[in-house]
């Protein structure tokens, strides 16, 4: 694992010289090399898909783990599209002459050697190869066990690509071993590996969290909420509602609890449950939802901190916005909440006391998305508050260095 | 020190609604407080003095430890300052339309409640707690055992002053006991503590660093240099390098190594060694150096790591500035490092290639500074990737959430 550590840091001082031309040129490529080996990439996935059902994967499971023309075609379209967005690299962020007549500036430079430690899909493989060469970082790459022959082989394929177009040795690096301790150990090298992105459950998140002693960046889960004001026009708000619920409900910025202001449950309520229960999903209501609606099961405190990323729902009435807002940043997992609202000032309050990473008025929680918020592509969505919050895009892939031109000056 | 960090939770939300004039009187009341409560900061002091006499504290640390009237002024004087700063909170970082008509804003926020863990001056704790409260985020203080009573006198008056213009309570707490398990708490009451900042010794900022579980922003020392090029200005080269040893030797962005190129060698190392010896400045050199200078002492191995703090100075001749670069990212703390040079091209592959937070051509390493660089204050200096890299001034003190205006709509 030190070995595979050094051989990055050394691949990221090379990556960080590549041109935005150059790198491009190696994605390009490596979509290509994709194409043309999907034989190769099905034969490994193949011994993937053999294990996993000799394990008795689950249906869902082997279906996530499956690689067929289909989506190997959608990893090198995802390479190509991240080839075309614009390179943040050496972008001057600030840049001011002090009176002693030093030009300083502030300037976006790759992070250097980023781990990314993931579970079944082997798109992500290829996915992070692509955002972590683009942003002229070394990545190395820990993915799920059950994945481990497709995934070794779309690292080899984009590596070989890649280096024919002047990809660095060792800028694409996968963890063959499936031994658990190579987690630990690659989340405690400290000043070789600078950062460290966990894709995946929340107990995956957990333990490379408190494993780490490098910097990490995750979200744990994403318990968001829907608040329906007093002040809202119940068609939008059903509307949102229903497709923060049901639109994919197995994603992290799906509506896990709707809170609905006391002054409207009584029409609100009853007619947002038939419509949910039509889409087939469960609820489960505090003791005046309950009273409200018909067939709704009696929520727990459980309820409210659970992401069930299933058709299942918490649905509570709260006496105003405060109850509301203070529900959320207890409950919450700081990931993306709405409210239903044409009163400016509830909304104002709402945007500006709900601690979380997106917040939205008028507007469904699954717009928290990197290609949503116009960012071009994702690795991922951060509820931490340092470096990224929210949609962790190119640009946060980066960090800054301070570049200072003078003229010989020295302090007095 | 479960209930400190509650309390400061709740003090966040109540200060992330402040306005910047609400915090700007409560920073004046405080500096004024400071000045009108001499005595009584004074008389905490004696014990903290009597105490350190008691214990032998060195007269370096004695002086430290030692608050009168005119560092009393100083803290206060630093207060005025930072009230009169730009307030970074609520700035609108990035906003744009989507196609489907949301409207996306990337708003700066407090970070929430921050702990400072540090050593033995005094004034640290003003400073912290002034940055911390201009930038609407909770600060918990954990100040040197040396320095108890001082600090905690400083941190009461503080608050007192700040509560009759509206400082939330538990806006600003002191954490009283010396058990040193208080950091190791502290450090991992994830979900509580948003951010640590050790300030201090390399042996304190290890212990946080190792024991956290929340994000920590530091550097551990500073082993900064100056490489003198073979088309260096000479004159200037002599400028720059004793200003970067001798005008502050104790600080972290002072020169510890000098890097000259082996072209120039023979003009430049006897002269800058008898200046330097001049200024009562010890060298170490390598084999190459001590032929060419008088009175230089062998160096070894560990003086290319050493962070002297002192009159003292490695030295060393290299090749080329490729040799430069390679010992500065091996041996260096990516804090600060210099170029002196007239040649363009090798002053861009220097800049393009040390991986420090800040990288200066043709000026002196002490620049690195938050007042220096323009950003009004600094409450520390980062030699992290993530989040803050450089000086820590009152943007770094801030994050972001992301906020969504629609009009009703959902996700397709």
């Amino acid at each position: 694992m030190r070995t595979l550590g050094e051989q990055a840091k050394i691949a990221s001082r090379q990556l960080a010289k590549l041109s935005s031309d150059q790198k491009n040129r190696c994605l390009l490529a490596m979509a290509d090399g994709l194409v043309n080996s999907v034989a190769e990439l099905k034969a490994a996935n193949a011994k993937d898909m053999e294990a996993g059902k000799a394990a008795s994967l689950s249906s869902a499971l082997l279906d996530r783990l499956l690689l067929d023309d289909k989506r190997i075609g959608a990893m090198a379209k995802g390479l190509r599209e991240v080839a075309a967005l614009h390179d943040p690299v050496g972008e001057v962020l600030l840049e001011r002459t002090r009176p002693n007549g030093l030009k300083i500036r502030k300037v976006r430079v790759p992070i250097g050697v980023i781990a990314i430690i993931y579970e079944s899909r082997p798109n992500v493989t290829a996915d992070s190869a692509g955002l972590c060469l683009k942003t002229g970082n070394a990545v190395i790459l820990r993915g799920g066990k059950e994945a481990l022959n497709s995934n070794q082989a779309i690292a080899n394929v984009m590596s070989r690509a890649g280096g024919k177009e002047g990809l660095p040795a060792n800028a694409i690096q996968f963890v063959s071993t499936i031994d658990r301790d190579a987690i630990r150990i690659l989340v405690q090298m400290e000043g070789v590996i600078d950062l460290v992105i966990p894709r995946g459950g929340e107990a995956l998140i957990r333990a490379v969290t408190e494993q780490a002693r490098v910097p990490v960046i995750k979200h744990y889960k994403g318990v968001c909420h829907v608040y329906v004001d007093k002040d809202a026009d119940l068609d939008m708000a059903e509307k949102i509602v229903v497709n923060a619920k049901c639109q994919r409900p197995g994603v992290c910025n799906a509506m896990e609890t709707l809170l609905v202001d006391a002054k409207i449950a009584d029409r609100f309520v009853p007619r947002i449950a038939k419509t949910l229960q039509r889409e087939k999903v469960t609820i489960y209501g505090d003791e005046r939802a309950r009273q409200l609606g018909g067939g709704i099961e009696p929520a727990t405190e459980q309820n409210w901190q659970t992401e069930y990323l299933d058709l299942k729902l918490g649905l509570r009435v709260v006496a105003d916005v405060d109850e509301a807002i203070a529900h959320i940043n207890r409950y919450g997992s700081a990931h993306s909440d709405s409210i239903v609202t044409r009163n400016q000032q509830v909304a104002d309050k709402f945007v500006a006391e709900v601690d979380s990473s997106a917040v939205f008025v008028n507007a469904s929680t699954r717009f928290n998305d990197g290609g949503e918020f116009g960012m071009g592509a994702e690795i991922g969505i951060s509820t931490d508050k340092l470096h990224a919050r929210g949609p962790m895009g190119l640009e946060e892939l980066c960090t800054y260095k301070w570049v200072v031109h003078g003229s010989g000056q020295v302090r007095e």
